[in-house]
């Protein structure tokens, strides 16, 4: 018989397991999000900074798969027709993250869409649990892409704590497999959202080059920085720091970010001519997670693994009680 | 029936609950060690860069309770005398973090005193289990006071694929109460080590203005930072930094280590010159778990309220369980 996990996120949503798909920019698009969905799970398409083109496409992709999809909030912040043809489409749910997304959940409650509100310090919890969110993802630093320094171990049982028992929360950050769901569900999640597992599939958009670097790399070899988005003249606030592989651009320039700003245009000419297959120059953008990651599968895969695994681990846990 | 936790480490060490004292120095004196003892844990004293006065005073006020001890493992690297003189005592344990430590573990081996090796990144994890130690402490970025980058939630799971199912593990970083322990054992781990949460006792050496502050901050307040080792004068390898409260000297120097050190003789002076309980000066050393210590309690409170908080997630954990 097919396991199955139950919480407050499979109930509200109407899904079989309580994972669901990091909406990474570029990397989750339509085919990934419906297999995550298919698959039982959540599949969140990556809207990144809000190109409409490119959802529209996405969107199409995932057919008559239930998917949901995620934006950079303050980049679609200032634009509102983004929002509005996303709504339009009637998602399964909109995801948003880094910054203030109060008239977003308000305009996604009105078209009753529910919302993810992704937070990575305490403090950011309160404005999110005012805005009425049906889902606080609450996302460590260990995660792939953009984040901040917050780790998940006492972050998440905090956001609980003030967010109240019947709130629902997933955790984001670190997790791959059915350990991290089992851990989670224990520090007080209702599930989780993984990236970089979902990144290393063979239905993530990507070439096979960076699916390969994915699996040759560690967690060990990530780390937090400003550098490539000012090699990519992309203008984040500045708390939020994006975790990625470390490579030859990185090291050079990771302890002397004010060079870096001083000569930004030429610098970004090069790392916009370079091989995007080349990530000895190209960001590759990746979690601590990475450690887990030793093989490229399927979306189903690594879902039904994560839920054996989970339900094995909670079946044994009687195993440490004794009186 | 007091409820009791049985692992690996438990067994191994002969222990009721799989709770061990992070040796912090200044902080885990012999009263410390002792009252986390007599609770059913494992008390280690904070032995730091190796004072033999103080740490021969401290295990003497552990009186008739079996205590472990920890060092900072460059520093005392350079002091045989101090690990022969700790052996001498037959301590219920030795523990060694920050650098290379396999002569150390040697010693400990010949003198049958059981060894904790603490690491902060998987790379480190290789040499410790080649060493033979008996536990492997992994210890995320969330912990209060010196570590490194990772956090807990993938680099946990990795070091127990690493080292294989046999291998005494204990969690550190972030963990303050059973929803820690119990995620952590999900995670791969047979115990955890708890400093902050037990920084925050009656039993903890420190003052009652250290105390209160501890409980007044939150994971949010804490930063990893090179400003106090610059600011004290301590030598510690580069890529350690510590995790504390960030407060007004903090916050002047942590953009501009450069400059701190181009004058750190006369910031040294106005740090040492400053009033030790000035916390908006002095450093004020925890970790992220600082969310979920809201009061200052007994060593013994703490551990029975883990382990009764453990028992109750991982006895209930089959609720999540469907097919």
């Amino acid at each position: 018989m097919r396991k199955r996990l139950t919480t407050r996120f499979t109930e509200r949503f109407g899904i079989e397991h309580p994972i669901a798909l990091a909406p990474m920019d570029k990397v989750a698009g339509g085919r990934l999000a419906a297999a995550v969905s298919a698959a039982g799970g959540l599949g969140l398409i990556g809207g990144g900074y809000g190109e409409a083109t490119w959802l529209d496409q996405a969107i199409s992709e995932a057919g008559n798969q239930r998917v949901g999809v995620g934006f950079i909030t303050w980049s679609v912040a200032q634009q509102p027709d983004v929002i509005e043809a996303a709504l339009a489409r009637a998602p399964a749910g909109l995801m948003v993250s880094f910054g203030d997304a109060e008239d977003i959940v308000a305009a996604a409650k009105a078209a009753d869409v529910p919302t993810l509100w992704q937070i990575q310090r305490l403090s950011q919890a309160e404005q999110a649990l005012r805005a009425g969110v049906d889902v606080l993802v609450v996302q460590g630093q260990e995660a792939g892409g953009h984040g901040m320094d917050r780790g998940l171990t006492a972050l998440l049982p905090a956001a609980r704590d003030l967010a109240g028992p019947e709130q629902i929360i997933l955790a984001a950050g670190g997790i791959a497999d059915g350990r991290g769901l089992a851990a989670t569900l224990m520090l007080g999640a209702d599930g989780v959202m993984m990236g970089t597992r979902f990144w290393a599939t063979t239905e993530a958009d990507g070439t096979a080059a960076a699916k390969a670097a994915l699996v040759a790399t560690g967690g060990d070899d990530t780390v937090r920085s400003k550098v490539f988005d000012i090699a990519r003249g992309v203008d984040w606030p500045w708390h939020f720091t994006g975790r990625i592989v470390a490579n030859n651009f990185l090291n050079r320039w990771h302890g002397n970010i004010d060079g870096l700003k001083d000569e930004a245009a030429a610098q970004q000419a090069i790392y916009e001519a370079s091989d995007p297959d080349d990530f000895s120059t190209r960001v590759l953008i990746a979690g601590e997670a990475l450690d887990l990651v030793v093989s490229i599968e399927t979306a189903r895969d690594i879902i039904e693994a994560t839920v054996s695994e989970t339900h094995a681990l909670l079946s044994k846990s009687s195993r440490f009680l004794a009186s």
